[in-house]
């Protein structure tokens, strides 16, 4: 239970997003409740690699670029400012990313994104220098110098220790049942009772959909189930990330490479399958041959919180005053935690907020004629 | 989602309670979808030793044994039944429970527990003889022959898989938000959307606390959380269970010892901490003290649904008619699965159910003025 | 170190083959020592499904096929045996196995299999109503009603725990460097320091090799890597075991399926790769197509030790009276090790051993002209 | 099997002090091989916490404290030149160490300590200041700075891979049996056959034992055996390391504390007891009180390789020219592992190598009359 029966701002949802946003929340001195149904930074955050692609989504970002931009940046000034307040370490890696391309239109789709001073074309063989085990089916790859990655999980422990550490409550194990507007204040009801708050968030990922739904909006968050392996590399050493086509091998510090993943549209399941595993072996053995001589790990799976254009819903409702909602940001949530917890911090607070991005992400925007593809 | 948008009966929760009485249910032929927000018989049915105890529980039972022994005697049957329906093996090991008497005090508490004819009094030469590294502080023990254990996360998933061949539907990774009173059925939302059933059966351990409160009942249900251990016995074997003052060391097949558990109260936080192991190994050691020298395999924690007074509830809502509860069944919701499900099978076929047990269960029934012990 | 520095049997290896031999020679009242380098039952034991396949590898066995029919047989006395001294269940799981036959040539190479007792032919529509989800690419099944299974690394630690019972000493974490004939008895060097015995038998599966070639022997025990994975079967039950071409899927207690096995000579690392996998998944998807849908749940490798013509070298060192070997026993070390171990019981005792199995199990055999192929 | 017959320098282990002379001998264009049971970093070497304790062992090592702060040292240089080589990182952790002392004696024990640079006397409210959940019965703490600590595992890997880098050969799962002397050169034997070395290096821990004797060297590695645990620190953050009388607390980078650890002496047994982690729980919360309340994660041992002075045998044989030995580092292998690489490699090539460490670690020493004690 709480330490008192009321809160200023309650954030629902302990992934790296609710975790982002109540230390930003935190750092503007609001008296925060996170809750979290069972471990900070457990489910879809864990089961994330961790890229912070700002560049290779580039083309899904279109008009908020600079959104995933100015997140991809404030990790910079974050790494230094958590680890030296919580002493973790969230591992931001260097190295960026190559970004494959196997045909001339894959590198032509890419003109506008190779404009951009953090981007460079390697010919093959300028890849292959990079990374020697390189398939020889490319023509080349974008190298993506500033789309290094983290460890989410530690990540996203460090905000909520970071955010601790500025007097927000971290409730773990703590199940959020409804939330139910009583005029002055919000009621927030958990298993084991209730207590009111004047702020919501609502940052639960893909179970974001049920408030989504209670409150009158149409619009749905539905999983992309994403299933992931862990393999021992026991070759030579991979510096780089490598990515196409949504598939990815991400080194760690310790060795080991992530490598990643498949998208099951609408499926809840949150364990891979053999299928989904034999998938993501065959599109790694695409990308660095070599890679099936290596030693398996693990594997798991997590949901993808998907939005109908791909964009998160980041705003205020707009008939409740004082229940935001901060989900939907599909495979993207470890790069956009930052800015997300930043601009809820500032919205609630009443501080300016770039307006192309309150309009892109604000929670009861329309459906545009043409729906997103499964891209 | 659902095949369909409505069911005859709902059961919201896929641990063994709710699992048995999927069970029954498919068995008396209703058309059933089983809930469960993980996995089948994962979290507290998982975390439990399960042990059948219908008589080392015998002083709590009071005027309800009649119940838990006819429980433990269903076990038989469903044994070869689901043996034989679905291939699995619950592991319904022999050799009984060895529940020791430090004192005098102790062995006359159990006067009349000792009439029963499944009880055998052994001296402590006796029980030595029995379980040679037992402690030689004892003054002797209650040999409980019938109180033999399975292995509950294979026992939950006999029962769903048994359902399941039956014609049930079962839902893992299903999250169930609310269930609402709509005059002729009531409509369950979860996070995938919504759908609607005749009755609704809440079978979710202490997490039914919050649909209690819901619908106005004032009980409340809270965890007592038991953190556990287990260790590979390399030393001479252990065939029967030992137990004192709730702890226990239950041997599985493969060598293994499961040693518990500690008592916290109100306590929701799944997992377990330093001091809950040291206290478990030290009321173990207390028992079996070679057992200190045995090899650390791993712990774990899980929450208890404890009552006001101990018994379950289990039982149909007084006011909202076809909404039924059986959650609360404490540390004995192993023991009590089978019985529960048949019950509440009874109950909603209209068959006859024991008039006793419908009192001592029923799900509004007051505290009496003396309210029970943390015993 | 030992209790003593003198042993009457050392026995050198604890995976199933060396703790049959120390049951049997315990049995036998012999004063017997088991050293093992890591735990009991651990490594390739483990690392086996567990398939007492007698007559699915009928047409390997060729002429003794009645010693792995006769050890077959021995489990259902040692299950008793050893679940009444030992408390171990070692999960002896009926149900047998369906031996698949996609062309009407695999049908006919069955023929002399077929004549067998044990051995019914299924068309596939009869195979298909024992296993409903299996291919429909088969022709049918021979249905091998007694090739049933057990749990390996509980069958191995219920015979060492037997053995102990019976007055054996257990030495795990203990490694053996070398094995020195000091004429009247036999040195052996341990990590610890050293003790004697009168007779050495080493049963270290692969490993056995080097001390095969220190004793001047000339075959080779060389690995043949098997890579398997396990799966939560949360579809419709799996009663019986399936097989083809070295390809199985196995069900355990639990509802896991134990699905495997590659074959890679003469790879010493025990960790499953990326392309092993992925042949696993692909050869179970033939021939049960819908377990691409069940959830991943581990993976692991083990090291099959293989001799030059497929059989084990059981027997006693030509030159060095009191050393025996028991290894070489490729995929069958499961089935094969209560045959083993009454086998080396009986030569070290001299009791009669059947004269062609000593024969054809003799560790100094010559390979014939024609060597044996890869199947 | 090698991919020749030859190498110039086998390194018979593969944990850290195995892989840091790989390293360096690979530096000076040494062809080496480097052979492992198991894999890279494991066992004794993954059991370790890291610290880097040149100052909180600064009594034990005495007059070769030079020694252990030239190890310390080496690292900061070794941290980028391995990162840079192959993109991994083994977390050197900066927060030093705060060695506690509960009594004046204690603190005067301390003096010579305390005149060295980099150790600072805190006070306890200083103490305090730094962990505010620290036990009030200190009277104050050695603030040892630069005793930093590393992930163990990882940098024995880094160490390999750097190794191989620079065209080492890396033999993970095999077994070397023995090495023998071959006038010219030395035949090391292994499960797969055997190859021949200009020199060899052991470096096996505290299994180099068995090599120690066979070569006639009077002295003895035993085991010190350490168990551990982690627990996850859901409190406030852990910046230091803390320390006290071989006990200790070591936070890593993602929020996990490392607790040990026990002494068990002549203990081969590589897995934790029960009673080994009551008290690794019992001094830690005599450090850190609320250390009671956090979440167990896991446990582990280590096997310390142990001699009769408590210093590392580090030279080569008397005897037999070629023939090296880097083991019995006991609790300091990660701190002393880059200068015993180091000096290794320099003795091997003839350069000059301090004649103090030289006589200090030189393995045919004799015991003095005084006997070390097991402090």
């Amino acid at each position: 239970m709480l330490k008192t029966n009321h809160t200023e701002v309650a954030v629902i949802g302990g992934g790296i997003i609710g975790s982002a946003i109540a230390y930003y929340l935190a750092k503007d001195k609001r008296k925060v409740a996170l809750f979290e149904e069972r471990k900070i930074g457990s489910r879809s955050t864990s089961a994330a690699a961790g890229m912070l692609g700002a560049h290779s989504e580039y083309k899904e970002f279109q008009h908020v670029y600079s959104f995933a931009r100015s997140s991809q940046l404030l990790y910079k000034e974050l790494y230094h400012e958590l680890k030296e307040q919580t002493g973790m370490d969230f591992e931001m890696k260097k190295g960026g990313l190559l970004q494959l391309a196997f045909t001339s239109e894959e590198r032509e789709e890419r003109n506008s994104l190779m404009q951009l001073p953090a981007v460079e074309w390697l010919t093959r063989e300028e890849a292959k220098r990079k990374v020697p085990h390189l398939t020889d089916q490319i023509i080349g790859a974008s190298f993506l110098k500033e789309d290094v990655h983290v460890t989410p999980a530690i990540a996203s422990n460090s905000f909520s220790k970071g955010a601790l550490l500025l007097g927000a409550e971290i409730y773990e194990f703590t199940k959020v049942f409804s939330v139910v507007n009583e005029y002055s204040h919000y009621k927030v009801n958990i298993t084991q009772g209730s207590f009111t708050a004047d702020q919501v968030v609502i940052a639960s990922g893909v179970w974001s959909n049920y408030f989504f739904q209670q409150t009158g909006l149409m619009n749905a968050i539905i999983p992309v189930k994403g299933e992931c392996i862990a393999v021992l590399n026991d070759q030579l050493p991979l510096v780089h990330s490598i990515f196409h086509d949504q598939h990815y091998i991400v080194p760690r510090n310790n060795n080991e490479l992530i490598v990643g993943a498949t998208k099951r549209w609408d499926d809840w399941n949150e364990e891979p399958t053999l299928e989904g595993i034999e998938m993501v072996i065959k599109k790694a053995k695409e990308m660095l041959p070599s890679i099936q001589g290596m030693r398996w790990l693990r594997s798991w799976a997590g949901l993808r919180p998907q939005t109908f254009d791909g964009f998160p819903f980041i705003g205020e409702h707009p008939e409740q005053k004082g229940l935001y909602f901060a989900a939907g940001h599909q495979r993207n949530g470890i790069l956009l935690a930052p800015g997300t917890g930043k601009m809820i911090a500032n919205l609630i607070s009443g501080n300016p907020v770039n307006s192309e991005w309150v309009e892109a992400f604000k929670i009861d925007r329309l459906p545009s004629a043409v729906s997103i593809g499964r891209g």
